[in-house]
């Protein structure tokens, strides 16, 4: 864990709103204030403007994004109270400014210049939708100037999109954006005549007074002066934390040794700490695979919302370490009971005779259940009473996992001061408004009928235009409400119903598929190979289908035009999760729970069929194995890979090419642009979704079918130290500095992860009683064996198949290939002999053991739920010394509110003895909180 | 739905702390204020005083606890905004004042004069450790006069307790304690010559300034006078709106029909809305059983945890409503089908001619199927198919009510101001306090052995000291962490596995003795009267065992000694529902899921036995239904009239007895009495779990068991709606008011109905499977039957006996006693025949329909569960019109403070230009934050 910030020195500021009881604390942390400036929306981007953070990714000495540490206005560096005056020298190594050469470049905002050519070529699809959108932000600026803007999703916003509209509204708009930023008090500086053709840039800079004033309306906290102990426990807990401490200090990051003790160290964290090149020295970098992650530099770096996703894979990937070392115990443990496992020492024995009857029809013939031994040796290996241990522990392993991730947020939301932070009302998409809009100019149009064609269109324009600037939703909730329970009722359930028809619609064609595919396959001998290579053909489908169900989600949330920009988040992660949860789950699902079963279902009136596609002798479970294996292990690779490094690479060259300059000539031409020239270049920032989505479903993985396969942990976080590193380096050098959101939580993956790992209970149960042979071994060892021991379950497990009541056609070609005549043969089922009375009915033993499965299900899940439950109750959500902090700094306002209380109660006594007749005091007056 | 205080007309306070960012709102409901003033404790009590509120509950107009109308001090009318001049004259029907005749009295504390007799009498068991924690509050008070008191849960602290300390100790205990209330700034005046010998009274007053800093403090708001109209949706949905509200206006309480708008309401509020005559006449009366409660009034009179429990008994009351409803057509759905029911039809059938086996050894002889035929037909009333729906439909029931009590526990939070209000820090307990004192005192005498004497003694006082009066965790938390940590690892597991073993142990005990008694009685005929004795005598232990569990309870809780009052209460209030709820469910779960089924488990070598515990044909669900319907009733009326109508008439009498005056002497004396002495011999208020224990249980009933007893909900509705009025009464005329005490939600209360919820889903999915014959049909219908019909179902139940195979000594006496001689007799089983190669085993059709209950039983639950976290996420915990307000309230706060700024801006650059050189701002200085 990282322990930056845990103990900054604290100091408050006793001013003068202490009267109000609510002490105002602001961050001497530069940055982060600024990150959550940004994160608040203080600078908003028209459709004509690109976001490119005015900061070069190289090794120059500064954050163009602190802009405190200049001296241009009122600005007051004791509430800082970290910047030396040095430091703040205009010009020196501080990265880009204004012509000045004062003023810090904070934003770079793009837009292209009108060539007709580039417009036409790079038009966006959506881009009548945007123009919207941008056109109501807009307005809603210059309408209600004292609002906070609402905040535009970055991942969203940051794509490249451009514009087919007509000229010179585009220019109107444009301007009139600029006009709207400059009243909200930013400084913009344009900057056409750079080098890339086509393509403007406008510096934004914000003055201190608007920082200050976005802070204070945020509330942003400063720490107090006051440090408190919290004491860790007795002396010898406190020596372990020191022990440990020292055993895991080389784990951690350089950069957060040094706790900041004085202004020095600040002013060192404003020089040093900001910079990329240690970002990428002490992140990005496969040398430090072994440490911990500097979670608060990437915070300061790249805001909340992504310093919590690399929080969060750092606490999974931790986790990961002993849910693999007991997978890796389990699958030993597996190893060295091979040779002591009863059921397959029986297969393998040489004196085993049994004849087993042929797995297809015609084609194949009788067999020797000697043959099967390797794959019953095998499966041994993931099929042991300790797989049922590990799916419990892992079962817990995920509870204890959210918990722990509970209380690091909560740590992670108390350092960084957004324990008060509340999500915004989130502001409608342009989608949605235009959609109401059209809605009311067909109503207006038709009462509006007999007036003339001018007045006519006046007062469509009066209409529509407060429902594009409407901010206060009361101004326009009659008609949106209307219009929204009417969206509601119609659309989203038959979108809902869509998404799982196509769930389900494919969930059965590939299930139809690949029995198909192994029907075909029977007449050769099943071998581990011929799985291999099916399970290879899987994981490519797998891989093309994942990209094609990203496009259709997206298509599916389009139509729903959800209300605001997070709704439409939300649907659409949640739409994606499904599809591409099912996309990569079908095929070990078909295999754990249906294989070999679907006869049941499907064919009730021929019940007895000896080519059904069954497994191996041993069960399931290690084609299963087999399956999620190469599943795992190749969409990782393949995604990390492929997706992660080489497209990007080829991205990055197609875009060079397009400037139709070979390597020397762009070397030079690089050298002549300014930074922010240089990161237009970049790609942009796509959001977090993909990152979240790839872990989650490598959660679902480990958690959902661990019982089959206890080394799903292990490879999880091989694949997670790679991921990490993999995903600095792209974050640091590939891509654009994303735009600092906000967030206090990692919002509805959470939900996710929860609803995954409920369900993985449920999974495990049904893979441990249906999939694997354990509860039919138990039932032969208490219910059937003579002796109580393993000996003669197999013999137990098949059934009697009588050869002369093969089905006309079905009957082996070479029924002497084993050598000698065969009267019965075996199959592998619980079914009445041939002598019964009801012959190949499900026997009493069927029942018996389907009984028992079930009761199993019915236990386990339950017990498993009860336990997840109970850690969950022990755990408290916020840890004890967090807990504690914010109760002293409850404390110590409590202090200061009760000082301050005496001082005006002393103050109102002179004041009284002064003037005898006292006013009344009027709910406007200063006084009455006073009273 | 109470509509009280849901739109207020709103006024702002436009004070100097809008620069901060933080709207400051004070409510102008001076009621409300006051009585949360008293919630976050404004006064202590000590162990020498009783709390009596100066409040009579007869019909004088006026509220002593609103110390606002007095006009002694400099207090501002205008912020209250409510009270006219003319009410506030002084002596006017005020209520108590003090002997100026001008200040109120806001709370009377009693305490005993001494008298040596008196105080040996009434010595409390805990008087010890009590003094102790008095002593620290006292403490604390003097050391930290500026810190808020802790809160004293009144519950536990209302009552009356007395010492045994030694005379002078007390004395001057009390006149700290006095002095610590008058450095509060509250007034006090004694009152020790009054007709109540032995007791004195000490009347305090909170002048407005101690109100108003507390109020500040506690940050209450203050509603604005900007009203806003949340429209509430479409015309067509106002309208219905219009049209409930219109059909339901009788239902409302006459109070909270007028809407306040404008001042004169304001003081109609004050001076008759707080009439105890008015709650008592629109509340506690039974002849408005059929209205909404006043909740706003009674959280006016009684504090928000009053409340808000008496808000969730509305809404569950409410929320049974439908429920009944739907039971009794499920009911009636019984009755009706009952001819068509082929089972029961069969057995009736005069052509029936089934021999059934004896059911007991000897005494019983073989007996006709068709006897049980009235059993049957009953039997279908409670086992039908609408059974299962109607245990789905109350699954849902109680997800719903769940949602639907947390929207109105956010709405009530919202109208009574409780958004931000945040559970205080609770203090520690005594007797945890003096065990961690003891502790240190045994250490520090070892390390102070070769001291003398006297300095031994001197350095144990000020070791012991720090630990008495720590309010501030960080001066002792090193001790009591290692303290707490071993308290921790030893007590807490220990107390919960005695807890546990004593609740399995009752569980063993009751069912042995359950099934005793059946054996029993079973050489008689089994009839309904016979199971509705053994139902009353289960009733009555019941009854006596939950006076016992609750002391048991208590008990353990005091073994644990818990830190807090809060960890105190919570423990002793799952303690005693884990206790209770096992006593009432025991004799219930028995019937459920292990009559007839014990000897499975208990007797495997001796499987089939006829003389088995088995319930009459039809299943043991209507054993379970009558079971049900006893407990629930009986024990709804004895403990509604035993507990809550005789027993405090009786204490009451015995009260009087005790002062050694007849009855005329007594209603004289009656007249010279004042009012707080008059209310020292109302009983005191014992706390709220008792009310929520019955409540909780009776939940259980309703939501457990629904299954079995469609009825439940119906019974459950006709109890509340007089308990509802029971305790209204109860608290208005019967007990002394009790402390107001804050409370934002209902606590572990909502936490125990959400595990009963979640449990109520399992255990039905059993009743169904299990108890019931549902599963056995359906199965039969589908897998046996020849015509897909229920023709022949009865006969498939029943197995065959051999009537040779009588053990030695079981055979019965009487073998002629039907006429005929019998060779095979059937009995209620799957067995095989005894002309099967196995006899008397378990048979297929066992394991077939085991497996189908088994099955059931999964489907049933997580569909249930699935379907529950639908609703859950379907209803949002906050309703619209809530969210609206909130979020526009924070919208005029943000232009509030946008405006100040911008006037703050304007200022500044004023004085800049007045005065060019600008001093750096100092953090203490008032202008930091508006840098």
């Amino acid at each position: 864990m990282e322990r930056l910030d845990d103990d900054y020195p604290m100091q408050t500021i006793n001013n003068n709103d202490k009267g109000s009881g609510k002490t105002f604390l602001v961050h001497n942390r530069s940055g982060s204030l600024l990150a959550e400036l940004e994160g608040q929306g203080v600078m908003k981007r028209n459709d004509h403007y690109i976001p490119v953070p005015g900061e070069e990714k190289a090794t120059d000495f500064g954050n163009t994004k602190d802009g405190c540490d200049g001296k241009h206005n009122q600005c007051d560096f004791i509430l800082l109270g970290s910047l030396s005056s040095d430091e703040a020298a205009p010009g020196q190594k501080q990265g880009p400014t204004f012509k000045d050469g004062r003023r810090r470049v904070d934003y770079v905002l793009t837009y292209h210049i009108q060539k007709p050519q580039s417009v036409r070529r790079n038009t966006s699809r959506f881009s009548g939708s945007r123009v919207l959108r941008s056109l109501r932000q807009t307005l809603s600026l210059s309408k209600s100037p004292a609002m906070p803007p609402p905040k535009i999703d970055p991942e969203i916003a940051a794509q490249e999109h451009r514009l087919d509209y007509h000229e010179d509204d585009k220019r109107f708009r444009q301007n009139e954006f600029e006009d709207n930023l400059r009243e909200m008090g930013l400084e913009l500086e344009k900057d056409e005549g750079n080098k890339i053709p086509g393509i403007g840039f406008v510096k934004i800079h914000a003055p201190w007074n608007v920082l200050c004033r976005e802070a204070e309306f945020m509330k942003l906290k400063m720490p107090t002066r006051k440090v408190y102990e919290v004491k860790q426990g007795s002396n010898l807990v406190e020596k372990i934390n020191l022990f440990i401490h020292k055993v895991t200090e080389p784990l951690h990051p350089k950069v957060e040794s040094n706790k900041p003790q004085n202004i020095a160290w600040e002013g060192f964290d404003n020089i040093s700490l900001l910079s990329p090149q240690l970002l990428y020295e002490e992140w990005a970098s496969y040398s430090v695979f072994y440490k911990y992650q500097p979670i608060g530099l990437i915070r300061k770096y790249f805001g909340d919302k992504i310093g919590l996703y690399f929080a969060w894979l750092g606490i999974y990937t931790q986790m990961l370490i002993p849910a693999a070392i007991v997978g890796v115990i389990v699958f030993l443990y597996g190893c060295a009971t091979v040779d002591d496992n009863i059921p397959s020492m029986e297969i393998c024995d040489p004196r085993n005779n049994i004849t087993m009857c042929p797995m297809c029809d015609r084609a194949c013939s009788y067999w020797k259940l000697r043959e099967a031994c390797g794959t019953a040796r095998a499966s041994h290996l993931f099929d042991n009473p300790a797989t049922v241990f590990f799916s419990i522990f892992m079962a817990l392993w995920a509870a204890m996992f959210m918990e722990h991730w509970k209380r690091r947020q909560m740590r992670l939301n108390y350092i960084w001061d957004l324990t008060g932070f509340e999500e915004e009302e989130d502001h409608r998409r342009a989608e949605y408004e235009l959609r109401v809009m059209k809605k009311t100019l067909k109503k207006q149009h038709k009462s509006t009928q007999r007036l003339p064609l001018n007045k006519k269109y006046q007062s469509k324009r009066d209409t529509a235009l407060p429902y594009c600037n409407s901010l206060t939703p009361h101004t326009s909730s009659h008609l949106y409400k209307s219009h929204r329970q009417r969206l509601r009722r119609l659309l989203t359930p038959l979108q809902v119903s869509v998404t799982f028809a196509i769930v389900f619609g494919v969930i059965l064609y590939r299930i139809s598929i690949r029995a198909a595919l192994h029907m075909s396959s029977n007449p050769s001998n099943i071998r581990a190979t011929v799985k291999g290579t099916a399970a290879v053909i899987n994981l490519i489908v797998i891989i093309i289908m994942d990209e094609v169900y990203g496009a259709l989600a997206r298509w599916l949330t389009l139509l729903e035009i959800p209300k605001t920009d997070k709704s439409f988040e939300e649907r659409l992660i949640f739409k994606t999760f499904v599809l591409k949860f099912v996309n990569a789950f079908t095929p070990i699902v078909y295999l754990a729970f249906f294989r070999g079963r679907l006869d049941l279902f499907y064919f009730p009136d021929d019940l007895f069929t000896t080519k059904r596609d069954t497994c191996a002798h041993a069960g399931c479970l290690m084609e299963l194995c087999i399956q999620l294996c190469i599943t795992m292990l190749g969409k990782q690779l393949i995604q990390n890979n492929l997706f992660e490094i080489i497209i990007p690479k080829i991205k990055k060259l197609i875009r060079r090419r397009k400037s139709d300059m070979d390597s020397q000539q762009q070397e030079d031409y690089n050298l002549t642009l300014q930074r922010y020239e240089k990161d237009h270049f970049l790609g942009p920032f796509e959001g977090l979704s993909p990152e979240y989505m790839e872990m989650i479903i490598q959660f679902g993985m480990v958690t959902l079918f661990v019982a089959s396969f206890p080394l799903a942990p292990l490879f999880a976080l091989l694949n997670n130290i790679i991921e990490i590193r993999l995903d600095a380096k792209k974050f640091v050098t590939e891509l654009r500095r994303p735009i600092a959101a906000r967030a206090k939580d990692i919002g509805i993956w959470y939900n996710l992860l929860r609803g995954l790992s409920k369900v993985a209970v449920i999974v495990n149960a049904f893979v441990i009683s249906f999939t694997s042979d354990f509860i039919p071994r138990l039932v032969y060892q208490y219910m059937y064996s003579s002796d109580g021991s393993m000996h003669g379950f197999v013999n137990h497990t098949l059934s009697y198949f009588n050869v002369t009541e093969f089905q006309p056609g079905t009957a082996p070609l070479q029924p002497l290939h084993l050598g000698y005549e065969v009267e019965l043969c075996r199959y592998k089922d619980y079914r009445e002999p041939p002598w019964s009375n009801t012959p190949y009915d499900l026997s009493k033993e069927f029942w018996a053991i389907l009984a028992c499965r079930l009761a199993f299900v019915i236990v386990f899940q339950n017990v498993v739920m009860l336990m997840s439950d109970f850690v969950d109750w022990l755990i408290p959500d916020i840890p004890k010394d967090i807990s504690m902090q914010i109760h002293k700094e409850k404390i110590l306002m409590v202090e200061l509110f009760m000082k301050e209380e005496k001082g005006k109660k002393r103050l109102r006594e002179n004041h009284s003895n002064q003037s005898p007749v006292q006013p009344r005091c009027r709910p406007s007056s200063q006084e009455t909180s006073n009273c």
